[in-house]
Formats: C-alpha cells, structure tokens, sequence
C-alpha cells in the first residue's frame, strides 16, 4: 500500500508518512501542467540569473542551474523525460531531476522564490504567448474574410432578419460584418495581454521574501513591463485566465455564428456554398451525404469554451486569500479552450477559404419575400413626402396585394398600384430591382458596393492585408 | 500534404479527396471515444447475434464477426492495437481492423445499423455502468458519515448559521446531514437510469430501417427494458448525458459544502479536526504547512463539474433534427464529470475515514455566541406563556446585558436576570446548559441524541449498512 | 438618516440601531417573496393548528391565527395590503399586520418554529404546485404534437443529418420525436417532486425545537407523506430548486429545437410551414416583414434557463451548513424560470395548433440530396448478399455519377448503373421511390407509416389523448 | 379574446389580425426597455435634428419632435406615462405618444432608422453610462480599502494558504490586495468602454439606408467618436453587453472573496473584526445572533451575475445574421447585473468604512501554526549558505519537534535545535518574532510596512484618494 512509501521529499520534511495512493492520484497535476515544462525552465533560468546578479548564489551556481535545466528541456523535447505522479507537478519533477543532474546546488535554485510564484510566473507566461497566437489566428481569419470579400462585391445576397429575407446585401457586406466582430475579439486579448504584463515572479509564498531580490530584473528578464503590486494578490489571482476564457467565449460566439450560416448555407434548401471534399465527411450509412461537420464541430465546441469559463469563475468564487489549492482547477479550462480556439480559428480560415460560392443561387433567393418593401417605402417618403408611417403603411397594403396575387411587387399593374396611392408613378419599377436597392444603401457602414469597396480597404490598411 | 491522402474507406466511396490534415485533427474522436470500445463491442456483438437470428446473416458469419471482435477487445485491453486517427472514431477503427482479422464478412456487421445508433449504443450503456458506479460510491461516503456519526453522537459542537454560533448540535447530526444529500443524490442517478433503459440499436441513421430486425432481441441482450420509441429522437437525444452531468453538478454541490467545512476545521481558528499525513501536503516554502488540499480539490473541481454541464447544455441549444456533428461534444463533459465525481467520492470517503475529531475545541466553540439563547426564550414560552415575539425580546435584552458585561447568560445573576423579566427564577441555569439544550431538542429530525440515534439506525436499514 | 431608525421590531431586542438604507436595500426579499403569501398563509395556519392540537397554544388562539391571516390573505389578494421593506420580507410583513388586526396573540404563532423552516415550506409547498403546473403545460404541448401528428402521417419531408438532406420521413413521426423528448422531461418532473414530498415544517433554525411539536400532522395538512429527516439538512437544502432549474433547462433545451426548426421552416428557402398573423409580427421599416418572433423568442429565452441554473448552482457551491443568507438568492431564479418555461410551454402549443403545413414544399424538398441513397444500398445487400460496406461504396459511386450527370439516381439508365454494379435489376426504380422508401422503414421506431401510426395509438393511450 | 383586436399600427399593414394574447404577452418588452427611454428619447432627438440638417424633414419638423419627446419625458419622469403592452416596446409607445401630441408629423421621425439600430443606440448609450457607473463605484471602494489600509499598516494578521496559517502579513497590505483586483476590473470596464465608442445610428434595419444621412453627426451628437463600421454586424453586435457581463462577474468574483474573509472573519472561531448593527441583521428565534448578511449577500448574488453572463453566451451562441428576435433577451441580464453588481460595490465600501478590526485577535492568531518557520529556514540559507532544499527540510524537523513537544518554535531550546542542525544560534529567537519576520518581506510588492505604505502612496496617486 501507498503508506509504506517515503513522504515528498521536496516539502515532507515534517511529515511521518507518505500520501494515500487515491490522494497522490487526486492532488497531482504533472499530467497536464507538464505542458508548462518552457516556461517553467525560462522562469527558472531568470531566477538564479537574478539571485547570482544580487549574490544570493554564485556565478558559477547560476551557470551550473541554467546548463542543467537546459538539459532538462532537451530532454523533455525529446520525450525521453520521465514525469513522475509522485512528484506531483511540473516544478518538483524539474527540480528534482536538476538534483540528480547537478547535485545539491540544485536546492538553492528555490531560494527567495515559492511554487506559488513559480506557477503563476508559467502560467502568465503561457497565456501571454498563447493570446498572441490568438491575435494572430484570429488576424489570419481576417485576411481570409477580406480575401473573400474582395472578390464578392457584386455578389448579391438576401440580407435576413429572424431568417426572413428583408434586404438585398452584398456578400462582401456580409463577410466583413465579421471582421468587425473579429476585429473586437482581437482588442479583447490585446486589453488582456496589457493587463497581464506584469512579473510574479519574487512575491514568493504570499508576503514577499527577506532575501535582497531584484523583481525588475526578472520581470525584464522574462518580457514583463514591471513586477506586480502586491504578494497576496499575486499568488491568488487568476484574472488573466479568466480573461482569456472569456475573451475566448465571446470570440466563439462569433464563430459559432458564421458556423450556423455555413450549415444552412450548405443546406439543399440554399445551397449558398459548396464546401469541397477536404471540408466535409460522409455517412457510414447514406452514402450520399457531404456533411458540414467542421462547422458543425466549431458551432458544438462553442458549449465547452462557454463550459470552461463557468468553471474558473467557479473556482474563484468566495476563495479567501491568498493561495488555496483550488486555484490548481485553472490550467486545464485554460488549455482546452485555447486549444480548442485554435483549432477552431485554424478551421474557419480554412473553410472561408475553400468555400466556393453559388451566385446564383443567392441572387434567385432574393426574388422572394418581397425584398424591396423598403424601397417603395423609402421612395414613398422621399419623392412625396409622406411621412414613413404612413408611407410603411401603404406599403403593407401593397405587399398583401402581392401575397394574395402571389405574384412580386414589381408584377403589379401601376393602375392597381394607383387605387393605393395615386401619386405612384413609373419610376417605381426601377426602385423595386434588387441591384438599385443596393446601389442605393449608400449611407456609412451601408451596402452598396461603393461603400463596401471603402470599407475593406479600410480593414486592408488595419490589418496589413 | 494531406491532400494525396485517399478518402476515407468507410464513408468516402463518392468523394475524390480525403480530408484535410486539419479537418481531419478537428474531426476525430478516437482520442476520447476510445474509452467506449468496451461497449462499443459489446453492441456489435448483440447487433450480430441478432442479424443471424433473423437470417439477414449466417450464423456462421455472425460467430465469426464475434470472434473477431472479442480478439480486438483483447488486443486493446492489452494496449497493442494501434489507433488511426484517420479512421476518425472507435467505431470505424474497430470495424477497420475487423476487417483485416476477418476479411470482406466483417463488412456484413454494419447491415441495418448506422454509426448514429452505434454511437448512442455505446454511449448508453456507459453512463448506464456510471451512473451504477457513482451509486455505488455515494453509497460508500454514506456508509463512511454513517460509521463517523455513529461513533459521535454524543460530540457537541456549535451548529452555525451565517456561520455564526447559533445553538448547540450533535457532530453525529451533522455528518447525518450530509447523509440526507447523498441520499437524494442516489435518487437522482436512479431516476436517470431508470430514464435512459430504452436501447438505442435499430433505429439506424435516423429513420428506422428496412432489414427485418428484431429490437427486442438486442435490447435483452444489452441489458435494457425495450427499444426505444422513435428514431429521430434516438440519434438526436443526449438527454441521458445531461441527466448525468446535471446529477453530478447538484452532488458536487454537495461535496463542496463538506469540503469546505473540512477546510474551516482543520484551520488554526476551529481546530475542530485534524487529517493525517496522507491527506495532506506540505509546502515548498513553509516547513511548518499541513494543507487539506485533497478537501480544496474537491470544492475546486466543482467548477468543472459546472462547466462540463454548461458545456453540453450549449451544445444541445437550438439543435434541429435529427442527428448533428456537435453532438461530437457529448462525450467528453462526460468523461470528464464522471471521472471528476468518481476520485471526489472516493477522497472524500477517505477523508471521512482519516478525520479525527477534536471533541474539546468544538465543544470549547459552543462556550460562545450565547449559544443557548434561544432555550432562554423557549423557556419563558413554555414555562410562563409568554408569546413568542416578547420571550424573543426578553432574551434579546439579556444578551445584550451579557454583551455588556463581557460574560456568558448563565454568568448573570438572577436578580438582573429579574429586573429584565420577573417571572425568571433559578430553573435557568439549567436552561442554559449546552448538554440540557441539546437534549431538550428531540422533535422529529432534531439533534438530541435520542433523535439522531433513530436517525441512524434508520439510514442504517436503508443503506445496508 | 437610517441611522435614526429603529431596530427591526422581530429580531432587534439586542441591537441598538436599525441597519443602514443600503443595508436594507440589499437585504429585503419582499419585492420578490411576496410571491410566496398563500404558500406562508397555508403554512402558519397548519403550524397553529398543530400548535393547538398539542396544547401550546389554545384551540382559541389557534382559531383568532387563523381567521387573522385568512383576512392578510384577502387584503393581499384584492391589492390593498401594504407591504414594507422595513419588515424585510414576506414572513414578518404577515406577522406584523397579524399583530395589527389580533394584537399580542400574533407572536403565539412563531412558537416552535422559524424564519429558517418558515421559507422553505413556502418555497416547497410553490416547487410542488409549478412543477405539477408545467407538467401539466407539458402535457398540453403533447396533446398538441399528437394531433399534429395524427394528421400528417403521410406527409413526407426530408429527414435530415447535419442539416443536409438525409432519408425520407414522415411529418408525424419529425413530431412524434418531440412527444418522446418533453415525455422524458415530464418524467423528471415527477422524479423531482417525489424527492421533494416531505415537510421541512418543525425543524426550527436548524437543530429542531424542545416544544412538543407533530410534524407528522403538519406534514399531512400541508399534502407532504411525511416530514423531513434531519433539521440541520432541511434548512440548508435547495436541491428541490436546483431540480426545478435543470429539469427546465433540459425542457428548453427541447424547446429550443422545435423553435430552431419553426424558424427554419418558416424561411423562405424552406417554407415547409406557415404561421398565421396571430404567432407573427411585422417590422417597422420592412413592410412585407413575417417574423416568427413567437420561435425566436423560446429560443433565445432557453439563456435565461440556463443562466438561473448556474446561478443557484453558484450560490451552492461551498457553502457551510446550516443556513447562510445567500440562500435569499434561491428564489429569483426560480421564479424567473418557473415564468419562462411557462409562457414558452404555452406558445409552443399554440404554435404548433396555428402551424399550417405545406406538404408540396416539404415532398419537393425530397427531392434533391439523393434520398434514397440507402436504400439503394440497402437494396444492394439484401437482394444480392453484398455485405453493407461494399454496398455503400457501390452507392456512392453511383451518386458521384449522378452529381456529375446533375441528375437525380432515378434518372441514370439501368446500363449505367449496371457498368458499376452488373446484379442490378429493373427492380431499382421502385427502390429509389420516395413513397417506398418510407413504407419500407418498419422497423421499431421506424417512419414507415404503419409504424408511426401504431406510435401515436401508444402516445395517446400514455397521456390519455 | 385577442383575436378581436387590430393589428399594430405601427407595423401591421399587411396583417389582417392582431397578434394572440399569448404571443403578446411573450413578445412585448415594454415591462423592461421602459428603462431606456431616456436614451430612446435622446437618440431620437439627435435623429430628428440630423434629418433636419440633412434636409429629409424641415427644421419645424424637428422642433415639433424635439418639443414632443421632452415633453413625454417629463411624463415618463413624472410618473403619469401610460405604458401599453400592445404597443409592445419603449420605442413604439414613446412614437405612438408622440403622434397623439404632435400628429402626423411624429411620422417623419423614423425615416432612414429602424427599430433595429435605434435599441441598439439605446443600449449602447444606456451600457455606456452603467459602465461609467460602475467605475466610479469601483473607485469608491478602492478609495475605502486605502483608507482602512492606512490605518492598519501596523496591524498584524496570519496570512493564509489553504485557510492555515502561513507568514504573518500587514493587514493593510490584505487590503492593498483588492485594490490590485479592482484596479484590473476599472481597466476591463474602461476597455469595454473604448470599445463600444461607435455609434450605430443610421445603420437602419440591417443594410444602411438610402437616404441622405450624416451618421458622423449623430455619433457627434451622442458622444460616440465614429459611427460602426457595418450596419450587419451593427444589428446583431451584443459585445458590448457580453463585456459588461463577463467584467461584472469577474468583479463579483472579487468581491465574493472580499465577502468570504468577512463572513469568516465575523465569525467567533477568528472574531479578527466586528460590523455594527448597520450591517447586521438579527434571528427571528436566536436572539442572540448578529449576522453578516451584507457580506453574505454579495457572496451569493455571485451567483446571478454568473447567470446572466451564460444566459447572454447562450442566447448568442448560432445565431445567423442579422437581427433576430431572440436578441431582445440581451436587456434584462445587463439591467440584472448591472443593478447587483452596483449594490453589491456601495454595500462593500459601506461595510469596508463600518468595519472595527480586533487587532488582539488577530495578532494573537499569528501565534499558532509555527508561522515564522519560513523565516527559520530562510535564515539558515542566508547565514550559513544551507541550500534551501536543505534549510527547509531541517526546519521540518525543528516543526516536528515543536509539534511533539507542543510548544512553539521559540519555546524550543538551543541545545535541542542544535541537535538538529549545530550551525544554529542565539539570533535565531529573534528571527523567530512575528513582527521581524513581517520587517524583513521588504521586496517589492512585499508586506513589510515600509513597502506597503510604498504601495498605499502609489495607489493614492493612482486613484486621486
């Protein structure tokens, strides 16, 4: 049984007995903060340069530390590391193998410093790289937006509200409504990473150390504008990692959006788009079927990144200060919704670009729905001066003529279009095609291709397209 | 690239190209479905049986698909068969190698089912075995607070409200407190499967199938009551994962509460227990530190718990008909939740276990807070008639003059005690007592030990214990 | 200033000031518990009784009790009581203006019990009565598929898998797929109350009560089978609520679906379903606009379900026995729930009487997507022992073909489908029948007509249709 | 019945019946939005005189409106509004007024807008405000915590990992812990506030409008720098209030912790601090309890702001473009939140300024838990260049002894320390004092007094304290 085994030999000096094999099995987080193993070796480098600069260890210490966790990291890359459970985590297995490597030195690596600083010093230096990476895929799905776009301005599309057809837009109006949204995904991580650049690294345990540090040496060591304000608030924050999980949450709502869009647009009833061969799957049974099922991944995969926030707020509820053992319950959310952002980012970029587009059948879905009711409106008001009300209204009594003739509006007969509102005149048969209604929309942020056209060479300059 | 690569063998027959790499990597299962290939097997096996039964195979076929089988399940068992992430999922991984084992007749075993049905299948009959299993731990942590409670009837601690002193309880009613949530805990995980006892096999891709299978054959086989109903409901229908992950959330609430009083009592402030060694850790910093991380665990891992739920509720929102790729998503919440829940169950039963009590700092506890204030009021109630309300703000009075004078209620001396309400005479002091209080309170429920040991023994007879 | 107020006149005996305006503010629960007066009403007046029936208070007083709340009750019912947010909440604004109308015998009445039992038996007897309410509203909505269904089982629409056109179905069966979800849904609501049937009333703040009191009898007025087991649980228990919370959030998960499917179909590009003006509206600057609001609404509410869910479940999360104020925060969300599942059971039902069908859209839809796919595979293996993976690779190299040509499987020439497949007979072209491919589906569960026919007998016979 | 009743006037031109009762009471939002109109008004004002400007109506015409509005300001601010449901939102009531007071010219006022850009404009003014709100407050309790920070820079309390005690720490230098928190929550609802600095006016119902309008101006009109960029995205863009969602809970998340140390400070096992009757409230049968139910509160709406945040992801999550109904559930989770979340920051400064520290029990609490013994080990380090490995695992022992001996670590003779480890000396008893240990903790960030008065400096700069 587990209690013949020795205590931990890193904290267990006042402990008779070692930990029960189902409590090692619950406390240990060397299965996954091992993927912190780089930055934990890049802490740790800083460390001892720093305790060596302030000569808390010796020079020649230092360099011993950094060529053994050097080594160490060869190691690991090359998968020939053995983690150990018993070692709990990702800091004890280094430092324990570093011991072996470099002897007792290795045990004046953790002078001034405590594992509460050390993780939290990984941990932000994890998702300060993995915002980044963000940042950068979510400017990838940009350029492929714009891509798209650029070559669809003419490309005519029903405009919906509550999936009812309501206006004629362009295709390139559409895809660049995304690039807004992704546009504010991309400053929500940025805002994140200003917040976050700040170094742990040296609050040690809780309150601080009595050993004569220099915190603005490691925070430049590692890339931090300054070191953090407070101990008791560093070692028991997580708010960059909420942040993250919350700035992924709302980016996945915007793919989970155009995700909903490439299934229905998919769909037989649409058939906006043709997803080609490498995008789609097939069934074990139908042997028919072409399956959006990247889309359908995204749009799913949207629960588990809104799932891993409720998680870490969770945990942070009503957690006194300053370090409990909870706070262990940030990492995995952290890497699951990274992971699953990136490869969702990966995938949608992709899909974008292999999309081929069926205009046709987009512009033939326009011919229904009435979709220039707001033009007569609009005319209405504008060449007579009814007031929009009552121009609205007339308007609604000219639709129900279509409905119950079942024919379109631009099919009625101008004496039948009369006996509604007398000053109707021919004109209103150019106002009711679908390429003048969208020549029109002109305003700022509007659909015509003419402001389309400026909008995307304002996103080009944004995003270096 | 993945481009060359050639479709996929077992849906690809009308597709030119295979998926692309990251197609691929977003659209596999077989890291995380491979924990089904247990019930996955065992499905195919009953779907196999069953085609022979009804002639659609031979016998001889069918026996040779179960042989094949059952020499892959040992394969994995044994850790040497190699998954293809390629093959996407379980099912087809199986199947493939199938395949190779026993030549073109394993084809045969797909007849009249789909890997929507198959899917469901397996997953069923997983978080059917769960859901027994979880049972089956509750049952163990009851039986842990019951033997605890058992062994404290007469241990007087202070019960709190707003975690303020309020009125004396015995220990043994408080763990039994807990007992009454881990009960309704098992009757929640029953009902669910009760709920989801219908098999899922036969319904096909989503509508049924024109093979003359027999339902009721393979769900006798399986284990379950009856086929299910209808079959665009079967393949759409995670309502038996939900059951689960929901079962679990309001059981980890549970958990979360004893956790968090296991971290208030071993606190230097309560001291009301201590855990051994092998549920506690040390620090890398603080020599003197014995933390009760396994019971910060426990509370902290209630938030993924949440999440899982979260996660799988978004995945079902706003889903149409019938089967859906996000459904992918079901299994890993799953997982993670039951795997969560079962370490959680196990550690806390060992806590229970460990826990020694310290009897005379919870009853030196009960030395505060006027604890038998409300005796004080219920007296002049019982005792002279005065209605409630006014007996309540006498003894508001009193305690405000204790307050003053820095003592406890019985440290008063009775003429003060009088000038506040004459009829008080010498019977208070009894009154007062901790032990008489916890005595007096014996309605049905309450905490007198009289109460509690029939409680027990009643919880006894019902949790064999 | 607050300052100068008095102290609450119901627990204030040992404070010197009242609390602070924002103090009150944050801490009364009138504005939302006075939800809960008939539930408080019926609770004190079976508390008074039992009080009477075991002589602590006189059969007289007992009877004044009763006729004074039964007068609150009136004046609560016609809107002239006035409540105040001085008196906190529900309890003390009752038992204030009891004291009014009957003077001091009102402070009899809170003898042996407390606000602690006091707001869960109202918060209980309330669960009770929504959850046999939406049970009810469940099985209207029901009745309403069932006659739906009744009515179109011969209609044909496309069965679908990933939103692409799958195998044919039937209307009633797509319908019949929800009896079998809000079915299940049904049943956990029962499962609920029954956890719930006991009465928590007796147990007092948390340790039980030295007055001789019959919970037996009280649990048997308030239509519970018996009372609660142990007090310290009661008072701290809210997993009735948390029942009620994912039981709606998995009912609205279901709802969701059929609004997600309302909207589909409404669109244009589906237009398998019509709305009357009755459950759509219109748009204020797009005159032809027909907005199924009524479907987006349900599901765009299923946040709110789901959000209450995490509230109380947060709420729950590591709270320390017994009682602790932020159990205040229970009743907001189920009330906000307990509203929504309400008004989206009754505008389901009422959708789905409104919904007309278009049968021609929907049989049109059916044919694209090469529907039949399977059972020209199915075909493949039963009439010329194929084994099924050979059968689907065949098939899809027939619907390749059928892409290519832009035709449909019915429309290649027998010699055509014969270089792939030389067994290929006449006999396919009955195969490949939309009709027949639905009338072959008879499997249990199946779509075949027959099949969903004798469904529908079932379902009706189960909620007595 | 409903059926009876007209269409809407506003919209209803070609209904021929008046929307179901049912479907009325699910659709309307009046019961809610009416907290906009203040914006509404507002907006509509800045419209009419841009439509003034840009000659579409004449200067009179927007004199009439502007007057009109005001004057159902007033109305609305005065109480004798009527509000309709039938006229379902806060925007057609205050239109449908308007027409009643100014006729037929209330008409023009909705020319080039629709109600789809005009509530988001609403919002956003309305979500720009509450964030300025919350800022404000943020820094109200900031300024709070400095002020008690100030005054107890001396104080000493244990601090904790893992609820034991750990290093003893200044208690201002606790406080300067959540004003590091709250710093980051001003800078993430300043960040949403840069962000949702776009005016959506103009962008009409989805695809801009083909009047002549000057969106620049109405920006300018309204305090917005620019207007949106896409009037798609404009329409269905919920950022901005998913932002004031996910701050709020990452806030609550603060101060739940904030509330979680009061609770267990109040509490009499730690008695470190006192409220006055203020902030306590009384027992309806314990009269002598004081709870914290302010703190308590805060703790558990925790909850609700948690809620609304997943209500809101949940609503968004697959929704296709543009606007659809299910976003008019986007109001009552901010209004929710943003109501909790501004209660719970006024009732945590009041309770932060009413506080009275125990400064005995605290200091008195330092002398359990050896809570010096890092200073043991890091002394060895430091004088006798003892690896720390090593320092920590001889202090163990020295901990261990202690324990055995129960005594604390200065009670521990110098002959038997030196048994353990013989390079000790005298100076080791004055290492071993409480307040030496905190002088030392002088790093930066650190809880040495001089370092936190350091720190209370910058923050008073930082905050203009």
């Amino acid at each position: 049984m587990a209690q013949q085994k020795k205590p931990n030999t890193m904290w267990g000096g006042h402990f008779s007995k070692a930990p029960d094999q189902i409590m090692q099995e619950i406390n240990a987080s060397i299965s996954f903060d091992k993927n912190l193993y780089k930055e934990d070796i890049k802490g740790s480098i800083a460390h001892s340069k720093m305790l060596a600069k302030q000569n808390i260890i010796t020079q020649t210490e230092a360099e011993e530390i950094a060529k053994g966790l050097n080594h160490i990291e060869g190691e690991i890359d090359s998968g020939i590391f053995q983690f150990s459970e018993a070692l709990e985590d990702i800091h004890m297995n280094i430092e324990s193998r570093l011991k072996e490597i470099i002897g007792d030195v290795a045990g004046k690596l953790h002078t001034a410093r405590s594992r509460n600083d050390q993780v939290i010093t990984d941990f932000r230096l994890f998702v300060r790289t993995t915002n980044n990476q963000i940042i950068s895929l979510i400017t990838g799905l940009i350029n492929s937006l714009i891509k798209k776009a650029e070559s669809n301005i003419d490309t005519i599309l029903p405009g919906y509200t509550h999936l009812q057809v309501a206006q004629p837009v362009s295709l390139a109006h559409h895809f660049m409504a995304y690039v807004e949204m992704l546009g504010r995904d991309i400053s929500r991580f940025e805002d994140s990473n200003n917040r976050l650049d700040e170094s742990p690294l040296g609050v040690a345990a809780l309150a601080g150390t009595s050993f004569p540090i220099d915190r603005d040496f490691t925070a430049n060591e590692l890339g931090f504008s300054k070191p953090t304000e407070n101990s008791l608030d560093t070692v028991s924050d997580r708010d960059f990692a909420l942040d993250l999980l919350s700035n992924s949450s709302i980016c996945m709502s915007h793919l989970s959006r155009l995700s909903e869009e490439i299934v229905l647009w998919m769909s037989q009833s649409f058939k906006f788009i043709t997803l080609s061969d490498a995008y789609t799957t097939g069934s074990s049974i139908m042997p028919q079927k072409r399956n959006p099922d990247a889309a359908e991944l995204i749009r799913g995969k949207t629960g588990r990144v809104y799932g891993n926030l409720i998680t870490l707020l969770t945990v942070m509820k009503a957690l006194p200060l300053a370090y409990s053992k909870d706070l262990q319950e940030d990492k995995e959310p952290v890497f699951d919704s990274s992971n699953t952002i990136i490869i969702a980012l990966k995938v949608a970029s992709a899909m974008v670009d292999d999309m081929k587009i069926n205009d046709d059948n987009m512009l033939n879905a326009t011919n229904t729905g009435f979709i220039t009711a707001t033009d007569l409106a609009d005319y209405l008001v504008r060449e007579f001066k009814i007031p929009f009300r009552n121009a609205h209204h007339i308007t609604g009594k000219i639709v129900k003529l279509a409905e119950e003739k079942k024919c379109g509006l631009d099919e009625i007969k101008l004496e039948e279009l009369q006996k509604i509102e007398p000053k109707i005149n021919n004109d209103i048969y150019q106002i009711l095609k679908t390429e003048n209604s969208l020549n029109t929309r002109s305003s700022y942020g509007g659909t015509s291709p003419k402001t389309v056209t400026e909008a995307i060479i304002r996103a080009k300059n944004k995003y270096n397209n």
